[in-house]
């Protein structure tokens, strides 16, 4: 027997009608390639929206077909969210760090049908263009005086021009809630990227949890700030919320320096941040020796990879800014855990509740985390064993766009290729990624732990942990090291650095320096490039 | 194209696994029929609600069979809850105010085949057992050995006692979200009572919607009471809400004296707590005279009825618990709008604030409101001109159980019944009950404005107003009048204290004492009785 509620799919297009109904006078404000800072209303976004939409019907695309953008953070993009999801289209955000041939074959495999892209990635478009086979409009997103006359971009249009051809008028469909909405391709350090099709019902339902307080914590009282690049997971799906809650919203557009960043959260009242652990590190580069404070803001939340304990203690202490270090793939849409503490745990002294504050944090409801081990048998909780570390739930990936990659679930489970350890009040803390984890005579070293305490040494810059196969333990652990401009230390310093921090079969084998340590499109080690270089390499005591 | 997302359907046993496996350890504490104060915790609840289903299994209970509940808010009707609905069957909560017939007539509509009860209502079933023609096994919510010997009923089983018989082994059947979860009656005061049929989808959107910051803001650092009954619109929803969050919950049961409720609120260190003006007033009398103060409580949300101005500001001022006044109706879940204030507002003088306050407040993102005139006409937010308020949703009724009272949707949007007003920034102000409204001349003058007026004044206990026929003006008010013991007031007195509060047209023409004005089982006036006592009443200038 069927409930008698009534029947509403859940669709993006009605979150921004919410918003642009329930909060029509409240702010987005964009600081915009141009420089200068743009603000309007979500009454505003909606209205430019729904514009899109008309002009997408202009182009003919069908439902379904997907737009491309190559964008920053700010008000035209987030008007290409709405409209291109919100009239049933596929919006597709490419990651404009990667290499020009990656574009081009990532434009090809999504059969993008339209490209918006940001003036300041004219020259990514100029080197891919004509191999995008799939574009039949080149959209930039400026005003048409600053259209370039010779782009070389056949009918390149300017979006607001285009824009300004299209009614406003719009009703937006209505259709099945696992209707795709959106696509965003994972960095992949092997093989071609994959991308994730995120659906109207996923992007909801992420966005309902996203606001939790006991997640990100968003209110109408919120001025948030999205520093994570909306071409990564949908900016943690921060766009998706603050239409849910109406917050005002503030973008950075290209400014990530810390200057930047700290006038634009000082000018916009700004309550709440979000991004990855080196824009947080720019920021307080730029606080410190200008003894700055912030005057609104209260919280940050931390993803993307681990934030060092130092950062999460300066912003507390010096500054009253509560880090929530969060974890999350863009197979997760990206929110898998927060951590935010319990009640009983604010009654821990200061040190340990540092300890919960560092670790990865606890599932929302609509995601549940597992531990499996080598065999892939489950794993209790509460053990401080590590082990490989599964979710599922309504906003993780089935599979992959096309099904390339196959069935990428174990028994409905995807695992995502990081190792942790869950705590008995079910705090995860990664603990290495899957790949990089040394296996030592059965016992599992962890590859973050051995770079944490390379990276503690002060001559060390940067430091990557990798295995070497070892005839006895099957791999043993060594350090690559960059030193820090006119730093010293020694292979045997180094190593010697170690005791007493770990167990000593922890301790790397060999220290080994290099002028620099290959790094990825989103700042991410290569660790296999890595391998690569090192493939004559011997293990000392062999 | 649909998305590639996994595919979990929203279901109500997964809130329960979800608090289970989470907040394990984070306590339900009850105060029992018994007088005693039970203490357990989220992975008891999700046990013993195992061992429910595993009983309903044992009756031979069908999937969408419906179990009827008579009881106070506690542990055990907590573990029915989830028990009932995440085994697949339909749980129905009954109101123990109404009267025998009435609960025997909303017993063999809703056909149901298992009665659980607190013995507080023991008389209830003993009255109507024997009428109740499909119901096969009636559960005392009691031990053993405190079940009598002689009650009367056949085969009264004591819930503790089944309990025990059942294995907590059991695996939640997984089936289509829009599943009918529960069941609840409204208390028409005309007609027949109608069932609305929730969801496992709609009571798990409703949930996430809950548990936000802009509405009830529930975390896993709350400690949660709800006075408001589980068997009025599923205690607000807090029973799922809590689950989903992992806070500590605290059950009343029957104490809801101001001492009782006190106690409770300041031993178990509640920071959040939810019920009708009622139980507030209770509260407040008992701290005044006592000069006692909360160490926790921050908030509570008031719904049911208006919260009185003075209840919202003394709970404020003297008190530091911030009054969250809200909205809904069993058709909606119930929530349909709470008053939490914007940014912008903050910044207003405290007075300006109030009036805010004072609102039932906006929707969350799920409930749509708009307001119609008398033909039926939307009308626009901003003007402070009265409408008829319709509500439309993923929580809000489509249709009642067995399709009983026809389509009561109009054009897909549910008539509440309620008249209000919405203001430019989406705050919704009930001005009256539309079968209530006077229309005098083509204007709308609310009942409730007359009555509040009245009853400022120092002699009046309790006021209705009605209205009555009239050849020119098709309807003027009259207020009807219970005195408070040894207080005196005229009609003329009354009248005149109406003047400068109201435009003239506005004031009632005339005053009318009674003795006691008729309330139906939750409470309200019931006018219609009102009127039909007043049938023979004739308005003094015609």
């Amino acid at each position: 027997m069927l409930g008698l509620m009534q029947n509403h799919p859940l669709l993006i297009s009605t979150l921004i009608d919410f918003a642009a109904c329930n909060h029509a006078d409240t702010e987005v404000v964009s600081r915009r390639v141009e420089g200068d800072i743009h603000r309007y209303t979500w009454a505003d976004v909606q209205r430019r929206a729904k514009q899109v939409a008309n002009g997408m019907d202009k182009f003919g695309l069908k439902a379904g077909e997907r737009v491309g953008t190559l964008a920053w953070n700010g008000y035209r993009h987030l008007e290409l969210y709405f409209g291109v999801s919100g009239s049933g289209r596929v919006l597709h955000t490419l990651n404009p760090r990667l290499v020009p041939e990656q574009v081009a074959w990532i434009v090809n495999h999504a059969e993008d049908q339209v490209m918006c892209f940001d003036m300041t990635f004219l020259p990514i478009i100029q080197a891919v263009h004509s191999q995008c086979k799939t574009v039949k409009h080149w959209v930039a997103l400026c005003d048409a005086e600053q259209l370039p006359k010779d782009s070389g971009i056949p009918n390149l249009l300017s979006y607001e021009a285009w824009l300004a051809g299209q009614s406003s008028d719009y009703e937006w469909p209505v259709f099945d809630e696992n209707t795709a909405s959106s696509l965003c391709y994972t960095s992949g350090t092997t093989g071609h990227p994959k991308g994730v099709l995120y659906s109207h019902r996923s992007t909801v339902l992420h966005a309902y949890a996203a606001a939790l307080p006991d997640v990100m914590n968003l209110s109408a009282r919120d001025a948030v700030l999205p520093v994570v690049p909306m071409f990564h997971a949908n900016a943690w799906g921060l766009p998706y919320a603050a239409a849910m809650v109406g917050c005002k919203l503030v973008f950075p557009g290209p400014a990530m320096d810390g200057k930047s960043i700290y006038e634009l959260i000082e000018a916009e009242e700004v309550t709440f941040a979000a991004g990855v652990p080196t824009v947080w590190q720019m920021l307080l580069s730029h606080l410190g020796p200008n003894k700055l404070r912030f005057s609104k803001l209260t919280r940050t939340v931390i993803g993307g990879s681990a934030a060092p304990p130092a950062m999460i203690t300066t912003f507390r202490e010096d500054y009253g800014v509560d880090v929530l270090h969060a974890w999350g793939m863009t197979e997760t849409s990206p929110l898998g855990s927060l951590s935010m503490l319990k009640q009983k745990q604010l009654a821990w002294p200061e040190a340990e509740q540092l300890k919960v504050r560092m670790k990865q944090g606890r599932s929302m409801f609509g995601v549940d985390m597992k531990l499996v081990d080598a065999d892939g048998k489950d794993m209790p909780w509460g053990t401080g064993v590590a082990g490989d570390l599964l979710v599922r739930g309504p906003w993780v990936v089935a599979q992959y766009f096309k099904g390339d990659g196959g069935d990428p679930l174990v028994g409905g489970w995807f695992p995502t290729g990081d190792v942790a350890t869950i705590d008995a009040d079910g705090f995860m803390q990664i603990t290495d990624r899957s790949k990089d984890v040394i296996k030592s005579g059965g016992e599992w070293i962890s590859s973050i732990d051995v770079e944490n305490i390379a990276m503690a040494h002060p001559a060390v810059a940067m430091a990557a942990c990798i295995g070497m196969a070892h005839p006895k333990w099957d791999e043993r652990p060594i350090v690559v090291v960059v030193k820090k401009p006119g730093q010293e230390v020694t292979r045997d310093e180094l190593l010697a650095f170690y005791e007493g921090k770990v167990a000593k079969w922890q301790v790397p084998d060999d220290a080994v320096f290099v002028d620099a340590i290959p790094l990825g499109a989103t700042g991410k080690m290569l660790k296999t490039r890595l391998r690569e270089q090192l493939k004559d390499y011997k293990l000392p005591r062999l």
